[in-house]
């Protein structure tokens, strides 16, 4: 019952095996590989159209860099106020980007919406010198809620951003999740609704460590080399990343893995809203259940060995824990077993 | 005939082995995990006394997180001017260190020496707030030249950093073949030495991605986590990187692969030594043979798929090319094979 | 009827006549002038114990410099959701202390509480390291409400700050104001109170162009040259800050230009308290005078040629507009008049 | 007989009553002043063209704000090894621009020259991220070495930055003495010749603190208002640095005291030639002559009361100081006296 977080999980065997398989013999460094341009080539296929694709060690780099690429002095990135940008990163997106700012909007279900975006980029008023000036728009998909976003949410927020001038930038961490279960293409979800630049995260999905930096225009990726380069992300064994994305990608294998830990996320939410004691916070759209545990039923479930984390409800926007309850965040993996759900939920009166 | 660098080379079978292991089931993420404790307690056991492993992604990263965590405003670092961090890491060091500066020392066969190092320490006096004030001190091990400094050496240049305040650091990309080819212990050219911080390096020597920045004094090492969280180099499934270092350390692997790759070169030593055509630059402590070749040699080689790179001998202080000769760099690994020596040696009149 | 801000006023005529005095002749530059010498001094006698002083060009810079000098990686910066780094300085702060972030709180009058603060910083546990750390605390005296911190306010906040190893900087933009305001000795105030640092500014009371950083405990100010001369606030002709700040300690001259404009917000504050169109949004302790006008009346004081802002109540705490009114602030200065006073107030009914 | 430095000197009566009469009334503030628009027409006219006129506190921020402007990730800044900004400004272009790094070029009498930039260049390759990636050229009018670079040799420099695709600064330090000293328009000497950014400076010629950063594309200007921001460098009563640059450009003011300056050097330098114990490492080109005093002369000299700075010769390309000789740097400014030059001439056998 580890629903602790999905990079709790190792690897799927497919990723093992494929890295196993890259160590043997030689291959040039630093991207020269033959991998590298293979899973160049597989992103592009998968997202209908050239990309440029630039491998990184964490998430976390894969968003700062981003954003760094397109800072600006006295930049603000508008995000919400939940993201992992804003809450997770240690101010990676700040110091990455040379001293850039977060402004941190509160949505419901762990969304912007276009008219919050629209109100807090009119605070930034481009004749004022004083507050600073809009530089980006982060959103997560899925969110930190665990809800998507759908191509015309995503979109209307495209819309405004661009009339503002400002890229809009796509945190996926969880994206194959978010495409699961949305039921979309890569391509409708991202540049189609105007998305410029997506983290790309395998490594929640099935990978040890597989993130890259995605540029939907290839032309906007220019100089990203030396982003990455002086911040250490520039690996010299560069393949192994590659390695991991070439199994990821093949045969859909990324979506089947995503399409388990959603199942199972499904199944966990169906069995939080049958119960008495339990209640679920929002409707899941990935690979992450929100609900409101009774204190027993939380009790319970610690003292029989079930790992998961209380999650702050402040600024979510899923409403609020009652009296007597807990907010709780379950995450479930590819690697998430039936029996664990059918355990979890039998618990829970 | 691969003699490009050793990070052509893929991954021991150990280290590969080990990664698979590792691949299933769950664990604690964020360096929550076992295999980190147990690393940190074998790198302990190696250094003999109690020390602080931070892991990184790459080697770059190791240098400049290690050299931005004692950065001063205004901070200067002293280092051979041909150091991997001067000429070979795209200014991560200035970046990740805010803004620091990095003063080149040009010495004979990649090494600093202390009255160089005093003598340029000597031009920022602590009087003058125009030229920037001495922050840290760093040198490499092996050296670009493919040298490695004596433990003698080390301390006489700790004993000038020292009294100007300065922390050491020793960027051990390269570390395991110094410490086979000095025939040493680790602790004796380090902390022994008066080393206070060095990035060990795992992944030129037979792993994947496996690099650590290691304090000697644990104290010094707090809010490093921060240093490396905010440059993206925090792995969730950081266990992957204690993995390889698990696998890389036990029962001395890490010197037989260093042990091989230096034989190697010594065999590469020879043949060059004994031929009409080729001569050394200088002789090799590890597993890097600096040789200049007759430019008939070098197109002969070439011709017949050996692979490495031509070098520049500027500050490198291994002396000139003659009339007719190029230097040329050739890195022997864990992978070279006897063959590949002969091969190589046999196209050399 | 000028009450935009105290920085459209030029300089008291003590001022302007120190620095044409200064201007002939020879001094050493950079600060080894005696005029710097004798303000140090100067400085140092007011706080009754010795202080570092330092020079620079804003008071932007003086604040960001601050506390860029005492930044941690990944650190947060604890102030008022309306404090000038924050709402003001277009992320000088961030900028110049290498990526930190400001951690706003919105407290009743502009005023952060130490219930507050402790709250804020609880959100940063010392063991995660996600989130970022806790680097220093930051009050503006005057707040941006105009309000002033009494010396009990000051020490219960550095009370809080120091439990949590943190330095406590004050913005004193408007300090002379403050001090006048709550008749305090500067020392009660500051260092008594447990402000490790304090931005002193001249330039809003009477200077053209004289700010300084002020450390409590000069072994605090180590190495704060570097940051002053990395961010370009050495001057070369520093002794033309000195000559202005040596004119504006002499005799209380600074206190006595702040106690006018001090007088005249008072005398403004009592015409709109006795106004039927107008209402106090709050009793100035100072040079500010926050209030609500009547739509009509602020027309009709535009219309007659009154400058000042309207302000937004956001985060302000000092109450919302009601229907029909609008919040603006109201600046008085050195140089204000009665009469302005008076033609202000005639035109409201 | 000080010869130490122009900043030495205190501030024109000219400039100093200029300040005197902007001391009175109110103005808006941040540049919104009608004397800030007049600065910005007399520069404009000046220049024979539409320029942005940015104003700073230090000649050091504006060379490091404009380098900081057109700053690349990895950026290299191309620059004589002993160039303003590479050894006296403590590492602000590095900090301010985010860590670029400062590749120093050794060319004689203080200048690059266009075949050494373009060797310099070509060290950074585009394909290569290791070494990072050149972003602009800086040169310095009048140089280190007090000469100045002909219209033709700034052209000639130009072209090569042009074809790298590189903007080219010039910090003006200096720039009046160099315009008076080459008899050449501003025009000439600046864009006409490929200038694309010039850090004018007037603190050294009779300002007390007026430096402005002068894009002759003002297109190019845009955002430089949040680099100036950021780093405090938005004076809040600009006024007072519009006030002093408006009577410094009055009817020539700036170049008769530059002209004056630059006689006084002449004078200076004539007794030189003529002395037996002292000889001229070059010839003036400006306001500073550098000279090997023997040294005896040199004790003589000082014991008199002059005042001026032994020099490295290292990197000047000025000749090495013979046997009993010491070089020396002298600086003449609009203040100095002939009876100065006289005082020290007759010291000189």
């Amino acid at each position: 019952m580890i629903f602790a977080s999905d990079n709790w999980t190792g690897a799927s065997p497919q990723v093992a095996e494929a890295l196993l398989v890259a160590a043997g013999g030689y291959a040039p460094a630093y991207g020269g590989d033959p991998l590298s341009a293979d899973v160049a080539a597989a992103m592009s296929r998968l997202f209908e159209r050239e990309v440029s694709v630039s491998f990184v060690g964490t998430g976390t780099a894969a968003n700062a860099l981003a954003l760094a690429h397109v800072a600006r002095p006295a930049g603000v990135i508008f995000c919400h106020s939940t993201a992992h940008i804003a809450a997770d990163e240690a101010g990676a997106p700040e110091f990455l980007s040379g001293g850039g700012r977060l402004h941190g909007i509160t949505g419901a279900k762990g969304k912007l919406t276009p008219e919050m975006l629209e109100a807090a980029i009119g605070l930034y008023p481009p004749e004022a010198v004083f507050h600073g000036q809009p530089a980006s728009v982060s959103i997560s998909q899925l969110t930190e809620a665990g809800t998507a976003y759908s191509a015309d949410e995503v979109s209307a927020i495209a819309v405004v951003a661009k009339a503002a001038g400002l890229p809009l930038h796509m945190d996926g961490a969880r994206f194959a999740n978010a495409v699961v279960g949305l039921g979309v293409t890569p391509a409708d979800i991202t540049w189609r609704a105007g998305v410029d630049m997506l983290s790309f995260g395998g490594s929640k999905n099935g990978c040890f460590a597989a993130e890259a930096v995605i540029f939907f225009d290839p032309e906007k990726a220019k100089g990203f080399d030396f982003q990455r380069k002086r911040a250490g992300h520039v690996f010299s064994k560069s393949r192994f990343i590659a390695a991991q994305f070439a199994a990821y990608l093949a045969r859909d294998h990324w979506l089947d893995l995503a399409r388990h830990a959603n199942d199972m996320a499904r199944l966990l939410a169906d069995g939080i809203e049958a119960a008495r004691e339990a209640r679920l916070a929002l409707s899941p759209d990935g690979n992450e259940v929100f609900a409101f545990l009774s204190r027993d039923a939380d009790q319970r479930l610690k003292s029989a060995g079930a790992l998961y984390y209380p999650w702050p409800a402040s600024g979510l926007g899923v409403g609020e824990a009652g009296e007597g309850e807990v907010l709780v965040r379950l995450v479930t993996s590819f690697r998430t077993a039936p029996n664990e759900i059918d355990q979890f939920v039998g618990l829970i009166d």
